[in-house]
């Protein structure tokens, strides 16, 4: 009887601690749960797109070797996936997502779904690649974008990627209402894969944070540079970035390749994401001056690694 | 009755010229039909595989622009078709054919069907893609074959294609038995499109004469390099070959690329028709040595769509 009290003791004890933890671990900043003080720069520096191009593997390669930009996404569907598989494959340590990907925005380079085209209807145009944007007009079907989704994870995964986390390429599961966000959380959940959202969305898209659940990851900023830069300015926007960085984590969003002849063909069309602009933001992000920048504003760089683990525990 | 007898008379003569010209017209050569004499020496020369990567579209554009290269055919599925789609919408006079691709040959740049992929599960592999190669054990299903090709046709006629004539990425559908050089055949009819044979390869494949019927056109002779040619001789095979040429109509198959950073990484796992041997096929056929050669040995260039036409008449 006396062992049996003090194991049940014992156990109301344990549990009242859990709770207890639990309770304070409610009460963290997303910083404090990956061991900063809550007032701690974090920052992501995340390269968007890989697997598009040759050029862009090649520029993300090099920009991760500098340990400057330290997390990147990739994009399933694409047909330079194959190589930067192989590089994942050999190089598991690397902070590697899924862009998941439902356009093809460019004009003579383009791919299509890994779902079989005739599963996936409303995602496809009449010549069977992605749709190059999305019109009021395009319907896109939850139902396609969920098989589709689940089709480039699951190619992921058979070809050697344990992907970090998840995010949407051009913000589509973001920004194209409620219906689509929630195939990307249920699809994030499925997966059990965090995924990019960032309170400096919810204010412009009211649907998202009522559909986030208590668990999710949600980053505190995010930065990413527009077409009103004008490329001369390139350096000051990213400079004044840094300066004006928050406590918390955020996560910068960039775009490298080299402005070589594949990328300028890729990309000729227009100028927005194109060679020249992906050249300029790999050139500043493996700069010594970034480097200095961020010692200078004592910002950490962490990754989507360590906020997986760092909510888990 | 007078002008009844001499409709009929005149119908009668009108005919009988006809048949006698067909008759005449069996017995000609493919030179002769051409309008050339039985021993000219009449030359194809065919640029394979344009729409691969963005370094073979640019090479290929600027070898025809040369007018030494005079012909060459288009993989719909590749990534890079879009590209060159656009460029022989522009330019309906080149010589494009398409190039009929059921195998994704690399490693780390890949494509897939342009048919459902689940319409035409025969042809890929775990992952989606064409296979790497056909072994022993890898059983193409005509009726998956018969679709694809029909798609990628399909897909070229809608995004602005008008080819001149089709042939078969590797040889696969000349080369893999009675099965698929029928279904080839069958679509080829279909489409009213000539299609690539020579009469070289009849003793290797002893299914090919049989099937074909009396108006399919038949090249007499066809040129490739390969891999027992080293680097250093390769302007000697060609300067051999175009010396040995024989009267009738001979085909040049060359691979042109620059030898790249795009085109190194997509052929980087083996030097076989890799970025360096494509940019010597390059070099050699847009040389003045060349233009020189086919002068001193009277060597006429004729087109796919020559012989399309010439057959039709």
């Amino acid at each position: 009887m006396n062992r049996k009290r003090t194991s049940l003791l014992l156990l109301f004890s344990l549990a009242g601690a859990f709770l207890d933890a639990q309770s304070q671990d409610a009460g963290k900043s997303l910083s404090q749960k990956l061991g900063f003080p809550r007032d701690a720069k974090l920052l992501i520096v995340h390269a968007d797109d890989v697997g598009m191009t040759h050029s862009v593997n090649a520029a993300t390669i090099k920009a991760l070797d500098t340990g400057l930009v330290n997390s990147a996404s990739i994009m399933v569907p694409c047909p330079w996936f194959p190589e930067i598989a192989d590089y994942a494959k050999s190089h598991p340590d690397i902070d590697f997502g899924l862009h998941l990907t439902l356009t093809s925005e460019r004009v003579y380079y383009r791919w299509g779904p890994v779902a079989p085209k005739d599963k996936v209807p409303s995602l496809v145009d009449e010549n069977g690649y992605f749709h190059h944007d999305w019109s009021p007009q395009t319907h896109i079907d939850p139902k396609d974008a969920e098989i589709e989704l689940r089709a480039q994870i699951d190619r992921a995964y058979a070809m050697g990627i344990h992907p970090t986390h998840l995010d949407s390429h051009q913000y589509r599961l973001i920004s194209s209402g409620k219906e689509l966000f929630e195939v990307f959380l249920r699809v994030a959940h499925a997966y059990k894969l965090p995924f990019f959202v960032t309170h400096d969305w919810f204010a412009e898209n009211p649907y998202l944070a009522p559909s986030l659940s208590f668990n999710d990851i949600v980053l505190d900023h995010t930065v990413t540079i527009s077409t009103p830069v004008p490329r001369e300015k390139w350096n000051d926007f990213y400079k004044t970035a840094l300066r004006d960085i928050q406590p918390g984590v955020t996560e910068f969003v960039i775009h490298v390749a080299f402005a070589d002849d594949e990328m300028k063909a890729a990309t000729r069309e227009r100028d927005t994401w194109g060679a020249a602009w992906r050249q300029r933001d790999f050139d500043f992000f493996t700069s010594q001056e970034f480097r200095r920048l961020l010692q200078e504003q004592n910002i950490r760089l962490v990754t989507w690694r360590q906020l997986a683990s760092a909510v888990d525990q």
